[in-house]
């Protein structure tokens, strides 16, 4: 099993709410898949605000676990969110993270979320995680 | 009708999928009331991640309609949110703001999340909206 | 010596470029003075970015001095800054920092700089300090 | 005259305390270098704070400058800055801004500052400057 398969089936079994798909994760790098639904949508068609949160939340976790391995306990200490432009309600959106510091006790990264085919980033995130210590 | 109840009005009419409630608004202040549900919950029972975004960026948003009055065109466009401990997932979340700057086209704030009766806030957060121009 | 005298001896010994001055430091809580001289000054009157970024980390830091003592190896990790307000050139400028948490290795807190005598506040700022673990 | 020579005798001009130049800019770009100064450095032989972020608002500045001209009065509304890894005190600093959104009245970016010469980052940060308006 690939590493992309083996993240969305521990995501399946311990984040059973996320709705996202691992597309490619490796080298400090993660791409996620999201489909709008209607909860995600606000009136007037755009996608809510919590929603793109978690895209990029997740995607930052994604790429942590491509470099840590499953860590069902790394957990987000900060997140800058950045929203930029209107997503496309009928188009998924795309979630690409790249680390940006791999440290011993912390990891930090930045997130672009794209509508799928639009060059204009929806939103810019940066964000930082908690890796707990491992037991020896 | 008091500013709280017609903001929970609006809410219901045009942010249907908004489940807090607004406790008390005024003098570029808020309080909101968040009754964490099955669905919030991470395996753990810990609050989730969107969850926590999505009090913070309402007590904001409800902290700027009690001063510029209904505004459902009003955006974020920057939101910076630490998690700073868990939540008990047994008890309310309460979501604080006060605005910080109130100016024609940008409204900045921040924002303190508690669960009920705990002294250590689980989130604080910063963010800034975006106000349309008014028509003339 | 009080603990403000302290710190502000530690900063003159360990960190001499610093200009600002200590008036209140305890209970995660400190308020520094900052006298505006030439050298802060942009062309057309306001004080630089850099120098309003130094009061905010150094109101952070001496906050942090404040609850753990005199730790030189504290080091920044994240500074959040909002640029609100003009700054009046001729006068001090404060900085108002409280602790959000204080955990083992990072501490977080927020800052408001005033020039002296304005309520508006000129700069809010989040920032995080990473501390050096306690040699045993 | 190329565009960076002219940024750098606008910078010359109306910000003499400025110390670093324009290398490269254009294309929502900018590469500035910053020879690091004994009044740069903390004891310790460590880059100060205050200079590190000075760069990174001089290199989204310069990019802002790239897109939309001389423009004085351009100011910085945020920035968020993480301080990844130590510089090294005897190289240059080298700051490359990529501006992610540029709108009429606010454009947002991010900056990565590197010692010359090592592949990780010092710093990367994030900020947001607000463009006035143009007079008809």
């Amino acid at each position: 099993m690939d590493i992309s398969a083996q993240i969305n089936q521990f995501l399946k079994n311990d984040f059973p709410q996320v709705r996202s798909q691992v597309e490619k994760v490796g080298e400090r790098y993660s791409l996620i898949r999201h489909q709008v639904i209607e909860a995600d949508l606000r009136p007037g068609g755009t996608v809510s605000g919590p929603t793109l949160f978690a895209i990029a939340d997740l995607a930052l976790y994604v790429a942590i676990l491509g470099e840590i391995g499953m860590q069902p306990l790394a957990v987000t200490t900060n997140l800058n969110i950045n929203f930029l432009n209107k997503p496309l309600p009928a188009k998924d959106l795309l979630g690409e993270c790249r680390l940006i510091k791999v440290g011993k006790s912390l990891i930090m990264g930045d997130v672009f979320i794209y509508s799928e085919g639009q060059e204009q980033p929806v939103v810019h995130a940066t964000g930082t995680y908690s890796i707990p210590p491992k037991r020896i």
